[in-house]
């Protein structure tokens, strides 16, 4: 099949090479021309170009913006796509601005879902990733042997939009523990315990997790070196609050976490590994 | 071996019966006399009595004040155990009353370690909690063929105390991580989104946790029927806010979980399963 692929980064890069690897014809777009060196693909000059040719087009891009403006704006995908082409976007974007997509592009029959990801750069590595879906489960059947290339646990979630309310509560939920973890660790080291003993004994009890053993294990090694940069789980907490601020809901724990998550960003460290909420509380 | 057992409950029976199975001598007492029917076990008239009679004894306790006065009140165990013997508590209590205790029962060459657990009831009946042990590496060499009956991941934290820190920080990243599945929950179904699949979706991402699944099931189930119940999460909480105090940590995400179980309890839900946090947000 030929496939589109628009976000070349940390996470959009593997999965590409995976969609190649499977044997699909792979057209690439970048703003930066460095983002496509070494890729088996085709460079297009813009997103419509690329619509052009592909029966598939997928994007993982950071902001709202950036997604409407690749898919919307001139030159844009919708300029290019045929009627009956799918997008299908795996970036964290905000419910709304997805379902605005799926309209616009609706109105021309080119179909889209939204279909965030979890499970950072090694799960893209390794194909492991969770996939989020909102949209059309017709749609998502067609596109599903492309997603198994890049996936393990591909969610049906609900109607367009739909999988970027999932991604936002796997946010919260993740970054909540990595809050958690670094609180322990640091009323740990107060205490004059031994963090990599406790959090050794604490991976096989109840407060295990994946975020213990990944970023309660960065937290021990003092290693903040980025693994998904902090900034981007800051703007993914902007688009949570938003989107409880709209549906009227509390979120208590949410909402201290995005405090810790702007204090880390005043330090400047929104490009080190999301682990330096730790720091943040050792300058308190 | 002859083990002395106080604590029956929904932890302390399963463990008991293990330590019999595997060949054990059994000598148990309970305040309610109902909580050793049932148990193939010598029942003792008080705690003094128990210890004269066992080379370990194990206890697993609710508050630091009980587990003080079973130790070293009057009839306690610190009357009949022999130099040489070893007390292990279970309880989760203070890191400063189980130094104290560790200290009064050293003056008499009684040793204690602080062993602390995590699993919950099932992690109990399947012999798989993870024990946190504070006290001396030699003393833990003794008993660990005993701890071997009942868990599967037991790790020396460090001196007498350490155990309990790293209870404490065990409890402080599960209620953490119940209180930001309870807010993802509430988004979800806000925005109008089946909890049910997110749930299943977010398990296999970064987010994935044991409470995810366990209590995030129970959300989706709306079943709060007690699996811990959860005043004894509110008591822990307690605990670990007593601990950042004295050792002058700020632990933000903590204190504001701590104030949902605050809300809970005047719900009258202290005897429910903690994943009632997710009704607080509902009340709002």
């Amino acid at each position: 099949m030929k496939v589109g692929f628009i976000g070349l980064g940390v996470m959009g890069r593997p999965m590409a090479q995976h969609l190649r690897k499977a044997g699909h014809e792979l057209f690439v777009w970048a703003r930066r021309p460095d983002s496509v060196t070494g890729l088996d693909a085709v460079v297009c000059a813009t997103p419509a170009e690329l619509g052009r040719q592909c029966e598939v087009v997928f994007t993982i891009i950071t902001s709202s913006a950036d997604v409407e403006g690749v898919a919307l704006g001139k030159d844009g995908l919708i300029e290019g796509m045929a009627a009956g082409s799918v997008l299908v976007d795996c970036s964290t974007i905000a419910p709304d601005a997805a379902r605005h997509i799926a309209t616009r592009l609706g109105e021309k029959g080119i179909h889209m879902l939204d279909a965030p990801v979890s499970g950072g750069g090694q799960g893209a590595i390794d194909a492991t990733l969770a996939i989020m879906v909102g949209g059309q489960a017709e749609v998502l059947e067609k596109v599903r042997p492309l997603l198994d290339c890049l996936g393990k646990r591909i969610v049906h979630i609900g109607p367009n939009g739909a999988g970027q309310v999932a991604k936002a509560c796997n946010q919260m939920i993740m970054v909540a523990a990595i809050q958690a973890a670094a609180e322990a660790m640091r009323l740990a080291k107060a205490a004059g315990v031994d963090c990599a003993k406790v959090k050794s004994a604490l991976s096989g009890g109840s407060a295990g997790s994946r975020v213990l053993d990944v970023m309660g294990e960065r937290m021990v090694q003092r290693d903040f070196s980025a693994g998904i940069e902090a900034r981007l789980h800051h703007k993914d907490y902007g688009l949570v609050l938003a989107a409880a601020r709209q549906s009227g809901v509390p979120l208590p724990l949410t909402a201290v976490v995005d405090q810790q998550l702007n204090a880390l960003m005043a330090q400047g460290w929104g490009r080190d590994d999301t682990s330096s909420l730790l720091r943040v509380l050792e300058l308190l």
